[in-house]
């Protein structure tokens, strides 16, 4: 939600020069990200083309340099394979992404669309269909991310914030945690198909246009996993009114006929849907309690309620038959 | 440097059929402005137009809504006249903003160009006449705003600092306050040409494409006040090296000659811009000093050095030749 660093019309002008891109025509420093500042460029476009806008980011901190690679070549491939998502702009030598001192500068497409916050049936069933693309589409990705958000970091972020710091915020809270933790580590799926997963797609991370899902964005925590838990994570992002927390049948049933147009699931995905949605539920509240608990209440950044996620958890616990 | 309100893509949508500019496209927030929201917009574009951009600020604190007719109508008069500023955009009923609950909504052209920090000479003469050109295009503007940030603020603001304050700062900073703060309201000129100025028009507050000044943006302290006091401020804020803080003498002589250009000055003018540029100087030091001694030091906002800007006061003293 800022940018960091102040980046001039000059400086980045030469950044430019080192990508075939043309000159700049104007920069916009973007209201996006969390560790890294971002601007949206125009410029006067590759030899030939008209102006062209991009994505400039600059990673400031928590994304390991190590890991870059990885994000930058999957959007590579995975918009060499139609999925809708921002095609990363290499330099003239080559390369993915340019060092600014001990910061990483990476320059990508920009993709039109706005991000919803009450999607439609038909939005939510595209999200669905273009999540089964990618998981097709990443197959053959040669490189490979382990989940840094699995179940061992769950465990460590329930202890980093205590049961006291749990209950603090809710002591229903401290109580779930306690009883279903154990419960997912022992029951968690192994053997279901996995592929490089998106791991947060939030419709924040979605662009559309009408009907249309014109982007995926915010690959960050893109790693290599269940599909089907990826699908339970988008599920308990898009199929909830973000306003009175209500279960919307009508979403849920689009977004899942609308990833088996490409990828039906597999009878053992669909029996640990439950408890897979369970699981993303955990990752999401424990994820928001340790920021809660560590955010200090007067910061611009939004502290996000984890009794939002933790009413879901509970929801899928109770109903299981939605998956059915 | 902020985006205070979250406006949903529903809502940008919603707002935007009260427009004929077409359909939403895409919307990123900008991290520009310190008392407002603002959006780059794209959409489909007015009947018969193609894509086309805007900015969307939502005015959230400190402008008085009672002065946005002016600074919005100001646009429009100086776009119809040939100044490189953003024309207002006009709602289906011809009003210049909406209100949504308490917060003013305003839609203006997106102009291209960046931000220099190092201003060429070029640059520099170029905004020299387009400040000049502002001026003349003002002659005829029917509305008019006394300039909150003249004297008696300057005045009002050391008082609100007090004699310690500013010590704290600098002791050098508080004896410049004492000694030339009496010295200008003593010897301000009156009689000197005036029409509405920009009076904020920073490096940052011009875009520029090569040579050429594509945009004048940010006129939230524009009023009615002295043509040179205006030019004073100009150089002040181009004509010093960031870095260094040097005098730039071949930037001096292009913006006096790019105003020239337009609008030469008269004797009197001239001959008050030493006395004017210190003015300008107290102008920015009082209200840096301000912020300094009321900005918590862990702000996200940057806190600005009132000293870089009293050392160009002690400058334009010992220097009156440089206007000769």
């Amino acid at each position: 939600m800022a940018v960091y660093t102040h980046l001039g019309a000059e400086e980045m002008a030469a950044l430019l020069a080192d990508f075939d891109v043309g000159t700049l025509i104007s920069a916009k420093g973007i209201a996006e990200g969390v560790s890294n500042s971002n601007w949206l460029l125009e410029t006067s476009g590759p030899q030939g083309a008209g102006p062209t806008r991009y994505i400039l980011t600059m990673y400031e901190f928590r994304i390991e340099l190590e890991d870059l690679p990885f994000f930058l070549s999957l959007l590579d491939h995975l918009a060499a394979k139609g999925c809708p998502v921002p095609r990363t702009i290499h330099d003239r030598d080559g390369r993915l992404f340019r060092m600014r001192g001990d910061k990483a500068l990476a320059l990508i497409e920009f993709l039109p669309g706005v991000s919803v916050s009450a999607p439609t049936d038909a939005q939510t069933h595209a999200v669905g269909a273009e999540l089964a693309r990618m998981h097709l589409a990443s197959a053959d990705f040669a490189s490979s991310r382990a989940n840094g958000m699995g179940l061992a970091e769950w465990q460590r972020l329930a202890e980093a914030c205590g049961e006291a710091g749990l209950a603090s915020i809710d002591p229903a809270l401290a109580e779930m945690v306690a009883r279903e933790l154990p419960r997912l580590a022992a029951d968690w799926p192994s053997g279901l198909p996995s592929a490089v997963i998106h791991a947060d797609l939030f419709p924040d991370n979605a662009l559309v246009l009408g009907d249309r899902i014109s982007g995926l964005i915010d690959f960050y925590f893109a790693c290599n996993d269940l599909c089907a838990y990826d699908l339970a994570i988008t599920h308990l992002a898009w199929c909830f009114d973000e306003a009175t927390g209500a279960f919307r049948p009508e979403l849920s049933r689009a977004m899942i006929e609308g990833y088996e147009t490409l990828r039906p699931l597999a009878p053992d995905e669909r029996a640990a849907l439950p408890l897979l949605a369970q699981g993303a539920a955990m990752r999401f509240m424990m994820s928001r309690a340790y920021d809660w608990l560590n955010t200090p209440a007067d910061a611009l950044v939004t502290r996000r309620d984890p009794m939002q996620i933790a009413r879901r958890m509970t929801f899928y616990r109770d109903n299981p038959g939605i998956f059915a």
